[in-house]
């Protein structure tokens, strides 16, 4: 996917450095394409639920700050994306050592851009699809 | 709404204190009624994102929990209900003192239960709506 | 709710009428007003999926269709509204003499706007809610 | 994916001749595999909306039925699936010839099912994507 500029993935770093609830849950940036971005989160307790599953909240916004992190990585240098609304599919109770989230573009428009947003449980090396959610943000200028 | 559960309170207010997520985030359950529920936060400096708005997963997390906990108050003592999807759509930017949210059953069926959650920001005594969820539960025996 | 266009009735009523699937469905408005919209729809044979219930399609077209009538009262006479994205939720089999939708408005922001469809199905004098939607629609100038 | 019924095809093939709405609206199934359904669409000017694009209506009933027929795919004999809720992002304006809708499986419960549909829109010998829809369908025997 073509990007709008060339320093994208500062800029994408920048959406994870400077969101303090993201550092809060724990979630890491691994890795940065044009149109697409990774993340990475140990589980801890702290992120559990009633049932000892992770919290269906952590898994939310892990998939909707990845997919900002793949539709900020075509906008411009002055444009910042927002999200609109989302929809994620609990698929499996989410158990193990840690989450993987993996955000690719739909379509990235002017003024809206649609993801999806993919996010794995892994225990030992095995990996497991627990969601998935589709989000659409809009493009603001700053 | 009816419920199966003559001890729902005490039930919901269970679902609240066993989440380590919950508690980590800060969201505090403040009232319960048979198939609503409500709950509240104080906004701090942690649950903000890049641009000193309140994330989009703390307000997700709060929309799908309070649904969990109306959707608990009407099922039996020996079930528990867990997230099958929801959509939340992020109406306004939310800033402020604190959130108040308000969970109610559109529909209690004995395998799926579907509520709303609406999700409000406070600034000194004014409120505004900043978000709203629909969420499908599922009823399961434990 | 406050509309840019003292003619949005006539406009409201344009978006019905020059939608042919919507003439091939068979949904005609009944009300309208700034920011809302109200259809109603004759069961017939046609509606019907493999089960005997109203297909999910068609309480989809009458949610999205009269979400768009709730939206297209309250632009200005030179934009128009196109649906984005809707999510909808079937709380019970739609069966009866006739289907019943409101939309209203929940938000009205200058680029987005988003409505609430909630669908009642009729038997006799009873009315029942079968299904509720949230639509994103975009504000575009012609 | 694996299915617990010898005799899908016939089954899927079922779902669409007995459903009214489908042979109104003009949607063949073309093609049908365990866990997966195609069909297909020629677009005439009953499907259209005020603006002479494809309704959302007819993308969303294409993207739900051919869910539904991927979900029976793998059901047993005496169980049918049911559209329980589903959220559809409409990427881009449909026009052209004929849609083709490609629905796949993301989880197969005992309950429910979770399938996701891509509605392509045919001109000449180009397809593009024009939405793609998120369906979970409840499991009910009969």
């Amino acid at each position: 996917m073509q990007t709008q500029n060339p320093n994208f993935r500062r800029k994408v770093q920048e959406i994870f450095d400077r969101a303090a609830f993201i550092e809060e849950v724990g979630i890491k940036v691994s890795n940065i394409g044009a149109g697409w971005c990774e993340t990475t989160l140990e589980i801890l307790p702290k992120h559990l639920q009633q049932d000892d599953f992770v919290h269906a909240g952590v898994l939310a916004t892990m998939a909707d700050h990845t997919a900002g992190g793949a539709a900020g990585s075509v906008v411009k240098e002055d444009e910042v994306v927002l999200s609109v609304e989302f929809k994620i599919n609990l698929l499996r109770p989410a158990t193990g050592n840690a989450l993987r989230c993996r955000a690719e573009l739909l379509r990235a428009g002017r003024t809206l851009i649609v993801a999806e947003s993919e996010v794995f449980a892994r225990t030992d090396n095995q990996e497991k699809l627990v969601a998935k959610a589709t989000v659409t943000l809009a493009v603001v200028r700053r």
